[in-house]
Order: C-alpha cells, then structure tokens, then sequence
C-alpha cells in the first residue's frame, strides 16, 4: 500500500462487543462518502466481549466537513453503541514532547528520524533535567527546557513541566528520564506517556536491570516501552524485544547492547502510537500491527 | 480470543475495491443473524485497486441454513461486486494429504500434530514413490499408498495419484516429495498443493540448496513453503524463515539445521491454510496473520 | 567441519586464570600425538579471573592408551593449575534418562531426535508418576517406570527413582516433570539435571506462568532451560528463547505456542549438554556454542 | 569480559593444519609473558584441513618491544608454519574511509556511533560523488572530499579518490555507494573494502532489489554486507539478516524497513572487522563472533 497520506483520516473504537457494529460504523461512513482502505477488528470473546477497532479511510470523496462527520458520527453511531471513539488524520502530525535525562541513543534517533519524515511527528519541545544535550537538541531547531530536579524541588520541578507542555503536546516520550513521575503528573496525560523500560519486563524491575541480567546468567537481554501509570515499570506494554547475549559479555556490554533494543523497541511502540495502531484495554494494549 | 470452534464460519472475499462492500457485507450478516467476531480487511490503494477480506462470524444465531445464507449471499452481495469467494466453517476440518518421498522430518510433524489436535486436519491418505515410511504412517491409521515413479510410468503414476485424490481432498501438502508434478496435474488442484522448498526463495533454486549456500558462504539458512504451479519454485510464497549459521557448520550440517526450518516454515504455511487465511493475489498471497 | 566424531575427543577445563595454561594443555597434547581441531577459551577476567576451555581433538596418531593420556594429564598438567576438568569421547553416547509426566511434546522430540540419530544419547528410561505415555515411550523400545507420587510417598518414590537411576545415566531430563524434586535428590546428580521452564526465567517463576504472561500483556513469551539446584527456577540457565505473540491470543493460545518453544529451547540445551558445550560457573553457565 | 583495551593485542593465523600449532603458538607467546585471554579456533577439517585462529592477549608484562615480539613470531613460528597472520592492538583504532552518495542512513550510523567511542575506529575522510552530506559530515569534524563522477571522468574520479586514501586508510566502507569500483581500484584494497547490498544475497541481484522483493512477493526483506572483488555482489559474505514484510507493505515501505536492516548489518560487519574478527577464506569468510 503505497497511499498519498493526504487524504487518510483513521477511526479507532473500543465498544461492549453485540451485532452490527461493523454494519453500522461502514454503512456510516458509506453514506458521507468514505472509502475504508484498512479495516482491522477484533472481539475479546465470541460472548459478551470488548470489541476493538482500527480503520483507514479516504476523504476525499467526504459529502460534509469533518466537523460534521464527527458530529454525526457521535450522535448516530458512537452513542447507541457506548463507544470510546477518535478520529485522526495522517496529515495533521502528532505534538510530540520529549524528557531525557543524559542518555542520548534514544532521543538522537527519534530527532534524526522524525527530522528527516520517517517518523510522521512535529517535536515541540525537549525537556532535560541536565543541560548536557541541549546542543544535540538545538542543532534541529527545538526548544530545550533545562528544567533541574532534586530532592528539595521535586514538585515545583514537575510543576514546571507541565505548565510548558499544556496543551502543546499530543505524547510525551520518556527517552530514558530518570526521574519517577508523581501521579498527578501522569494524570494530566494519561496513556499518552510512553517509557523504555531497560529489560523484558516484568523481569528485573528495579535499578540497574543490565546488572541483574548479567547476575542472574540469562541468555538474552531485552527492552519494553509501556505506558506509564501510577505504579512503576506497571503500564500497558506496547512492544518489547530481545537480544541474545553470551558468557563473553561484560555488564557493560549487555548495557551497551541493550541501548541498540532499547531505540528499536522505543521506535516501534512510538511508531505504532503515533500512526494510531494502539488501543488501551485495562493494564493491556491492541496493536494494530502493520 | 478463545471461542469455541462451533459456531465459527470464515469468509474470504476478493474483488475491484470501490466505495461501499464492507457496509454490504457486514449489513447482509448482521440482517441474518450472524456475529462478527473478527474482521481484517486490505485494499492494494486507494484508487482502483484490488479488495481483500477475512472475516470471521459466529453462527449459532443465523436467521437461515447455510446454504441459504450462502445463495443469498452470491445473488446479493458478491454478484453485485465482481466478488471472488469462500465460507468455510472452523468445524469442518480440511481433508489434507500428503504427498512424500523418504525425508520423513516434515511428514511426521504433520502427522504427529494432526493426530493430537493441534493442526485442524483430517489426512484420508498418504502418497508416497517410495515404501520406506509405511509403517510410520500407518501407525497413525492413515492409508498409505505407494506409487512407484521412474522414468517410463510418470504419467501413469500421476494418474493413480489423481484417481486416489479425487474428490477426496481439500488440499495436498508436498513434504519434501521430490518428483516434479506435472502441469495437468497442477490444473488439477490450483491453489491447492503446498510445497516446501528448502532455500529462502528466491536463493538457490534447483538441486541442493544447501551445498550451494554452503559454498556461497551465507550468515543464513531458509526455507520457504509456496503454492505449486507451473513454474517449478516460482508460485505463491506463503511463509519462509531462516536460521542463522556460521563457517563451523558443514554442507551436511546446513542440512539438518534446514530440517527444523522446513518443519517450522511448512507447519505455519498449513496452518495458515487451513485456517483459511491465505488468498492468492496473482503470483503472490494475501496472508492475514493472527 | 564434517568430521569422523570416530576419533573425536573433548576435553573441558577450568582453572583459576594465569599464563601458560594453554600452552601446557596443547603442549602436551601435541606431545602425545593428539591433534587439536577446535579450541574455544575464555578468561573472565584479564587479572584473577577464571579460565574456562573447551576443545576437540583427534585421538587416531595417540600414542598411548585413553587411560595413560587421562592419567598423565592429571598429574602432569592439571594437578599443577589447579584444574577441574574431563575428557569424553564423541563416540561414548551419553546415557539420557528422562523425567517426565503428562505433557508429551518435549518428551516425543527428545524419542524421535534420538531414534533417528539427530541427537547423539542413548536412553535407557524414561520414569513417570503417571502411566499415560507407556505406549508411546516403548514403541522406541525404552524401559518405561511408572512410579506414582502422591502426598504420602514421595520420599518412597524418589528412592525407587534413584535406585533405578544409579549408576545408569549420565544426564537427566525433566521434560515437563511436574514433581518438585528434593535437595537430597538433587545432590546425587549436580549439574546433571536439566529442567524446561515455561517461561523466560526470571520472569513469571511459579505456577501457570502462560496466564500470567496473558494476563500481563506481553509481547513475548518464552522458555528457559536450566539445571536444577536446591533452589526452585534457580539455577544455572543454558539457554533461552522467546516468541511474539500478540492480543489476538488466548492464554490457551499462547500455552500451545509456548510449547513449540519448549521444545525448541529444550533441544538446544540438551544438545549442547551432549556434545560437552556447558561449563557451571557458579550459579550461570558458559557455553560454547558453535 | 570487561578488560582495559589498553593492553589487548590479537593475532590472527591461517595456515595448513598440523599437529602442533596451537603448542607452538601459545607457547611462544607464554615464554614472552603474554597472557592469553581469548582463544578460537577452528579446522576446517580433520584431515588436511586448513587451520584459522583469532587469539587476544595481554601484553603488560612483555619482554620485549612489539617490534621484536612480531620479528620473532615470523621467523619461529609464523614460517615454519607457513602461515599469513597479523598482530594488531586494540588501541590501535583503525582509520576508515566512508564512501557515500546520497542515502545518509548508513553514513550518519557509522559517524554518530564513531563518534561517541562505540565504535572503535577513527574517520579520517569521507569521498562522496554528490555534494548533498557536506554539511552532515563536517559538523563532525571530519574531512569531506566531493568528487564527481560521469561518463566521461570515471578514471580520473578513481585515480583522484585513490590518491587521497593512499597510506590513509585501514579499511574503506561504502555506506551505499552507487558507483561500481573497478578492478585496479579494488586491488589496491584486497579485502578492505567493506559494501552493504540491500537485499538477502544471493537472491535479488542487480538494480533496486526491494521492487524485486516487492514483485516476487517475499515474506522476508534482508540485507548482505560483503569484502568487495572484482565480481559484482560476489564478494565474501561477511553477515546478514533479515525482517519480515506482509502484503501491507508497498515496495516503498519495504525499502524504508529494508534501510533498517541495512544499517544494522552494516555495523555489525564493520564491528567485526574492526576487532579483527574476520578472516577471509577464499570466496568465503570465517568470523570469530562475540
């Protein structure tokens, strides 16, 4: 599929699974003059279950503006069916702010990617507890925030940060932030906060993992981006990987190795974000994978 | 997902893409009773490309027989759309034989997961040119019919194996059944016969594969299981895999190694087919993954 | 390297590390008329770390008995350095006794490798506290013990184990054992136990570790090998392996793909095992792949 | 392993087995106070095999000057062996050229990682036959020749490139290079000059080899990064991998993935030759993995 992103707009719908959904979303859009290209569904149970939805459309057929599509989308089909629904459109690219603490490997590939159009985003803003990569930052034309925390001004810190990213941002990206977020913070943005995790959760929770990895002898190290919630290294998982490891390898070179899964997971569960494949089930997710 | 099998039935659709066929289609199931449960729809672009579609329904409360659901469906939907198409139903197990020589590593997967359930299959006969493998197979209650071929009775041969399959089978698996299928045999069963090819295609096609990627010095090893046609080792590729080696591994080793590949790669290929998630699209296939 | 394993030797060592071991080793081998043809060593550290070798040899052009070499070279090389170390013989299969209980699939790949020469062991018995699986362990013509455990005889039964075990294997296998075997049972046979976790160890220790992937939500699952120690899921891990699996599966689902990695995971640990690939260290493993 | 490179040298051997060559080696080495600290070696055969090491050791406690440790090697050891081999150190970085047109992906991996010490090498220069990365490649300090070629100039562009890597270079990259080098230009660079082809060699050769992947409608894209000869993609295969493509993927997003792919195998290619781990054997190569 080698579509002109222009005119692609995606529907996601989480609803009470029961018959008719599909005939009433489609004949919907039918009649305003939609074509759906890439129709993907999934029922958590043939009895009672969730039903999940991701679908493309093409607009440029649309008989009403996408004010009134919405509208009446709304009104017609979303409220008799009990829908969480959004519309997006591939050509309006996702606000994404980015926290980094010193490690650079992740955000260097989600700048020189999203600069060059392989990741469909506008970057807003970095924000850094260190001032170390403000360089690496502003040599593609973003803001840097040097927003320090310590102990004594955690809250006023936090507080900071979220006052430059209201309403700037559509996803916040922690490229390996060492800060833990308070719960309010993460209330103001939820599932719209995605982490690396350095290890195959939910093993080897907790500081240092490359450390307990190489303690405990495994033979493969791995990454996990999630979600953040409330409760640490507990979110939705969006994507993970591994990588195998041997006996020859020193703690510093799983850390080394797992830098390279850490920026391929981050980038697939970015990825998948930013073009709307994930829907959050519970302390799960829906990937609509490619 | 985790429903019973029961109920489940399976469309497969392929027609011209226009604006318009899923709203037909899922309206005529939801006006009949039917549930969808699990729906993955393709189309190749956005203009004047071509429609593909697996869906599956629950069926326990449909408003008509089958064949009627099945009639209704051709006068009023596919008809009108140019429609290819197929419903299955997840009860009925494909008929599946199995044509082989003297390798048994492929055949006695099939065989061995067949009978405990884990491939939704039933195998009414197995063909061989050789005796070598009788026993293994009939101590699974299979048929076994030896056919001999040598260079005069080809064509006689082919005819005893068309005569047996007649009628009989859904579908036939080559595992690793080294004699070349004739064209008209091929007519026979199109899109039908599955074989495994023992390279990653299109790599080393012709005689053995695995001392010409020994002696090219290949970091990887595949396989790959295609739909037969005409064209030996040019059909329809429908999974391949491959496995990594190294300058300590021999041309004989190479082979063994392939062995498992050939298993793995052949059984998700029958897999795929028999959950009826393969469409062919010309010299290539539409495979919709779980 | 398609070598005569007729004449292959390996000898395993480990020492504390300083110069001059691998010279003395190869020295003396060489002085004894043994061909060296693969070598793989390592050193945990570059000052005071643990030296750890495995290497092939020839043993056509020796020039004394198996027993003299074996005796020389505990006197004259490895008293000195402070080694432990063996020799085996590519020709001496090892005596595989196997463990199991009513899950089947690791158990039918570890028959079938091993009856058609895949894998290089002997196995003398296969023990189960259930009878289910009689007919199909003694159609390869093995001794099949059925010595049932319940809450009041598993001292009983672990003793009729043993007896049975004594002096007749080399290495055991629990392929899917599902007894929890006791420290006392454990010491008789150090490091030559060798279990398959259903999951990749650390993660999910403990019961039903599928449904506690699914309920988790990972993108992976997988299986760990590992031999037993005292501790429960503890010990050292040979070797591990994961698969991508998604929301579409059941936990029912990702327990029958979780198998294929079992089986998988479990052949290359034992396989290694076999050919003398594995040295304990502490409480992980070196392992010289190939 | 987490040694100080400061005092790592490695040697790399091949000759004509024998018995008595890793005696001799280690030997040497120990009387001159190396110790060794990894060691892999490999036969290709039992029996007139041809026999390849790769070795590290630690030179601190050397009795002599480095200079007279290779003089000795080569007239004790090395000749009457009949060996090719060479010292190197780890401390030593080796000076690599890059040779680039216009795609930056591979180009900007290798710089960044080169530059933050994760690789181990210097850039003294990058030759490109476009203008377009000047900017790219300055900002690193780095010396950026432009040198166009056309039809008619191509000699001259050769000669003039040539000249600038005299004396240089340890090794040139072609990080997608797109012009074919001629043979007196390879000569200069036996098994030094490092290429990425974009496809799983053999298969695809020639022009755009994702539109190949796309037509044939292969489930698997890969890439082969190979010593360059005077044979088109005929060289020694240094590594490979692949990722795994659907029929969602239009031949652009294959080649988008595909520049994943890419890189990742070009670095791991660049990483082995740059810590001595590759020998080249014929049209093959042997490579000491981690």
């Amino acid at each position: 599929m080698n579509m002109n992103d222009a005119g692609t707009a995606r529907l996601l719908v989480t609803c009470p699974d029961k018959p008719g959904i599909i005939s009433a979303v489609s004949t919907f859009l039918y009649n305003h003059g939609a074509n759906i290209t890439d129709f993907d569904q999934h029922s958590s149970d043939a009895q009672g279950g969730t039903f999940f939805l991701r679908l493309e459309f093409q607009t440029p057929a649309l008989d009403c503006s996408r004010e009134a599509l919405e509208r009446n989308f709304a009104s017609r089909v979303a409220e008799p069916y009990g829908m969480q629904w959004r519309i997006s459109y591939a050509n309006d690219k996702k606000r994404m702010a980015i926290l980094v603490s010193r490690h650079d490997h992740v955000l260097m590939d989600l700048l020189w990617r999203t600069s060059r159009g392989d990741l469909p985003a506008v970057i807003p803003m970095v924000i850094s507890n260190h001032d170390d990569l403000r360089g690496e930052v502003e040599r593609f034309g973003i803001d840097y925030h040097h927003i320090p925390v310590n102990a004594d001004n955690k809250d006023d810190a936090e507080a900071q940060a979220l006052a430059l990213l209201e309403d700037q941002v559509d996803v916040i990206v922690l490229a390996r932030y060492m800060q833990i977020l308070s719960p309010a913070f993460v209330a103001r943005h939820p599932h719209r906060i995605i982490n690396i995790h350095h290890s195959f959760l939910p093993a080897f929770v907790g500081a240092n993992p490359y450390q307990q990895a190489y303690d405990r002898g495994v033979k493969l190290i791995g990454a996990t981006s999630h979600y953040v919630t409330e409760d640490l290294d507990q979110g939705p998982i969006i994507e993970q990987n591994v990588q195998r490891v041997s006996h020859r390898h020193s703690a510093a070179e799983l850390k080394s190795l797992g830098q390279d899964v850490e920026r391929q997971v981050m980038l697939r569960a970015v990825r998948c974000h930013l073009e709307d494949r994930v829907i959050v089930d519970g302390n799960k997710t829906v990937v609509f994978v490619k």
